[in-house]
């Protein structure tokens, strides 16, 4: 458990929506000074989760020139700037793309916000870009899929090459939404196929709410394990789309298989692998802090179930096609209860055992209902 | 074709957009009145929109009182009010939801909602109240689905005995979005169950966007039909969720078969049937009179392609179990090219042939861009 | 946990497989005494199997004349014969279905085996008549799906008939497979609509596997549960289609808010359900009775999981809108290890406290190994 | 359309079924001769589909031996052979796995036989053999994924190496079925993967029907032309799994979608394309000559509508991010009615102008159910 860290978003503890409108929530945190608290007091009461995912656009209002900014944040709250998230879905701009936009302008707009997003992690001290695209279109043919991929070619190139030596560029991947008839990026070996063009430094971001029903998540992980390109993941839940619920709410199980299948990749080859374990949630019912204390809490469960599955044994079933045996490895560390001994961990590292209670304890939410309730707040959206 | 009638939605004209912001187009209609002659426009070049459902919260500012304006649209366009929808989703209250929401005032208060667009529908003279609800849950053990069962249950009662005799009640199922856990009204057998515990007037209303994947719409329809429930369709298509998109533009021959179903009805029974067909569609990067346009002329492709089955053919196909000549039935006029007979018939009717050239030519759009173009328009609103 | 039995299904011992063809297994059973013994086994190591599901065809080969063989197997193994399964999709003249073919003597012929297989209940004392129907069409336009309708309505009315009034139907929905375009009885609300017009005597029957990818079963439940239809589960889990996995083996936490939806239900309201927990799965890659027994043990602690749900607590928080609260009963039952308790309870009854341990220090698996290793078995069949 | 040739699978004209069971027909081909002369009738009235895809375990009883039986076939008929498809899933050995398998014993057979395939391949001057692999597992952790990746690597290099300069091996994915956790080559990327792994000769299969719902399948067409690994296609058509229906019965417009890329990226490079196509369903309930005169007919028709699109001004209209105007030009070509110019170009081939009223018209269906109908047939076989 001492090795698993987790990092934030930003944007988890800020107000979301879906298309229909946002609910709004008090204690929403809408600068990066509220949204930095926010993240401490999860810290706090966690332990594991020492940095915060930002956010160009919404979090960096003038782009390096807020990095100060940041570093003060990180001074007075000890938690560091994560990964840097350029925007490059919000601007009019990007109606018919970014990357793979047709329009030569555009194209070098959305470069240029990703070199200044690179300028910007460089000043934060942050090691990973990480770049989603919400790139495609939503009816057949109007736009060219061979041309678009030459230009995601091309550009993913140019940023892997403005990277410093010990930078990396994640590359996410997604089936839909915005886009409703085809997703630049759609798949991971799409996301493979461009981050191997980039070059070394380029590897794949998992979200796992970016797969199609039914997709086996988990064998994707141990793919990309074994070709030495997963570079980190961004956690949530789904039911039905990139629902962005909190990690294990819908099928704990799949996310057990998961830490499964690194556990067990670690176990055999003896490597300690280098991935970046991200939550990237919508709490839109849910209180914010709460939520992500229950993520964070839920994901050390499940990381802890799959650190007690015995190995040996399980290599021993599947080696002999044991199958019944093989399955009950999994069956049986799933089972068990890890509540108790992370509560010992926890004290141990001097933690609160219990940490939502701990924090319904502490009065932060109070507190912060109270200073944010006067801050003005843009009106809700309407759909149409 | 003299019969099929196609009403519009006046959120089609607006601005619409996805969680991840909205494209803004100069000529978006923002104004009821806009609203009514952009649909007038559409009317005049198709010849067959000679109605507008209406949005009770973004289209009667005013409520009841708004009535006199749409009177006088009505008058000025030409085109009246069709379906009226009230907004059970927007408002902060409805946060865990409206009709089922655990707290009786919330519950009071949609009800309060319905009954007043109910009134509005009488001072607009439409027949249907178009009922879609968002309620639902996000994560397991949240609600109970049985309590809001019951809820919905009462109100849609209460909202059924408000009806005017010759007024409707269309009840509307989706599977997920903006719930992602469980929706109250999920699926057709569930808007069944309810419609007609609510009384005669009420019906279901089918949605194309609105299923499960690989769900079979034309059987749904097939026995609403059977069972003299079906009251409207929500036309739109969809790839992945619900994607609003144009209609057929993903999945053509989907619509047909929907189409042949009601024709097949009406061939086979003598009776005709009396179905609202509605389009329900977000136009999110297509210029939206364009998209309308398209839409109205490719429902009428494929109505008319669902005209010229050859029903006493199939029929005897279909008893014998002669499923290839069964098939072909439906292939050989699928495959029909109808667009030479449209155009035939549009000029018997003074209307333009095609009704897209028609528009482009007509220079509406190049108008309405200026005369919109200097209007304030509300900021993106970002997602986060 | 005493009130906890589950149905064994007779066809779960034999050999199954896919349409590219059938693993077989030296124990697997093939004649209704081995399915008998090998059922007895899985109860004697689990005491809570104490009947057996039977499969028209496949088990009575003489008909009801075979009742007598029937009895006496039970009273060698303790066994009761359980719910009664006509087949009505293997004969050839099913090519094109059964209650629903097009052609009055198939529907005839369907209907007497379905008359004869009450009659076999009758004679084997039991309560259920268990429908599933594989009627459908693989292409569209070749089946007139409301004259299907109309000719299982009748077909079902006669059944319910025919019942003995301490007699059940249940009456099973399905998407897809075997038929690919349309299945008459696809979804829980056909089934609905059928059983009901049947008579009060005919019950809904959930298979866990019978579902639209993302579908909410446990919503399903609820709605059975209110509306007093819910008759009998069939269990098994799924990845993709009908995969008829072993239960809880893919998704755990679906399996336990079903169970948990019963025990709410039945804590709410004070009524004992009187439901039939069934398993059916295809047991084509695992040893079949360890399969089974790895299914019975999973079932009763899912069962066991829902139990420990504080309902007090949960209701509460629900009625409050306190949702992380409400989602922690369900989240902190899931996570508590019910197995020692399990152990406890066997014990107390006397039956071993491991079931799979005890099955393999019995030596059964073994001797029926060698019993059943010289029989002829017919060639697996080739797929094309 | 001179260019358009479509290959016919053997067992397409054989009894196939659902794991519930087959249908027989009385006419269905259960020899290689039936095949081939059932095959030639085909190509008779089509014109288009001169080879015969062949299966080593069914076809060619005696492996390599069986060549001259193919060769004097090849000659009576004047159909040649197709691609050679190996069988590494129905002996029992294959349980699981057969590349991927654990024993390295039962690797070393499945590398034999495919060896030995290559060779038949050789005898019969075939150039594709075109391998499908069933290999996975239908429980979580029964299998290690990395390790099977490893032992396909293997596998499908020395494959490689026994190629003939002339030949390719085509390498196919399935996301599922028969296996039902997970699946050793479950999508394009790991196809991809392999393929490229395995060396030049080796390409990507794809079959329409193994794509996860509402997966883009023309974007992985236009990803593997631009890569230059596309090898061909298995044509089929679905709704819910794999249920290789005939093709472009449920979704024309997704064929049609499917050929326009490929057109596009002719048109727009100046290449000649080489894939083969190949159809691959099965007809368990229409008659299978028919049904494979209806698939060839179809897919004329959508290649034919693909080839009429406007390159040019589509080409225009996507760089100009003029949206309607692009879908348009696939639009308007799908809408047209190509059947007469079909005709057109049968009768100046010499071909029927109406293939199947030309197969009806011949006598030929009632001649081999006279002559087939004597035969004995394996009875049926019984699921469980």
């Amino acid at each position: 458990m001492d090795r698993f860290r987790i990092e934030l978003p930003s944007w988890g503890f800020a107000d979301t929506g879906t298309r229909f409108g946002k609910f709004h929530q008090a204690a929403a945190a809408s600068t990066i000074e509220e949204k930095f608290r926010d993240a401490a007091e999860v810290n706090r009461v966690t332990g594991v989760c020492p940095s915060l995912a930002l956010h160009v656009l919404w979090d960096f209002r003038e782009g390096a020139a807020s990095a100060p900014e940041v570093a003060s944040l990180t001074k007075s709250t000890g938690v560091k700037a994560g990964s840097i998230n350029p925007n490059l879905f919000q601007d009019q701009i990007y109606k018919f793309g970014s990357f793979g936009n047709p329009d030569p302008q555009v194209r070098a707009a959305a470069l240029q916000h990703t070199l200044d997003s690179i300028d910007i992690a460089v000043s934060t001290e942050s090691r990973d870009i990480s770049l989603w695209f919400a790139d495609g279109s939503n009816y057949p043919g109007t736009q060219n899929m061979r041309h678009r991929k030459a230009w995601f070619d091309e550009g993913l190139r140019l940023t892997h090459a403005a990277l410093k030596p010990e930078q990396r560029m994640l590359v996410e991947y997604k089936p839909f939404e915005p886009a409703f008839y085809h997703t630049d990026i759609a798949d991971w070996g799409m996301a493979l196929e461009l981050a191997r063009a980039a070059g070394p430094q380029a590897k794949v971001l998992v979200d796992t709410g970016h797969h199609y029903s039914a997709q086996n998540i988990e064998q994707i992980v141990a793919w990309l394990l074994d070709l030495k390109m997963l570079g980190g993941f961004h956690f949530n839940d789904r039911r039905y789309a990139d629902d962005d619920l909190t990690l294990g709410s819908i099928d704990p199980y799949q996310i057990f298989r998961i830490f499964h299948e690194i556990a067990m990749y670690e176990w055999e080859t003896g490597e300690q692998t280098d991935i970046a374990y991200m939550v990237d949630q919508s709490h839109n019912l849910k209180p914010k802090i709460e939520a992500m204390i229950q993520t964070v809490t839920t994901a050390q469960e499940l990381f802890a179930k799959a650190a007690i599955v015995d190995h040996e044994r399980l290599s021993v079933a599947q080696s002999r096609n044991e199958i019944v045996d093989a399955e009950n490895c999994l069956k049986d560390a799933f089972a068990t209860d890890v509540r108790p001994v992370l509560e010992e961990w926890r004290k141990s590292r001097g933690i609160p055992a219990r940490p939502l209670t701990a924090f319904r304890e502490s009065g932060y939410q109070q507190r912060i209902e109270t200073e944010r309730a006067g801050k003005g707040r843009s009106a809700g959206s309407s759909y149409a």
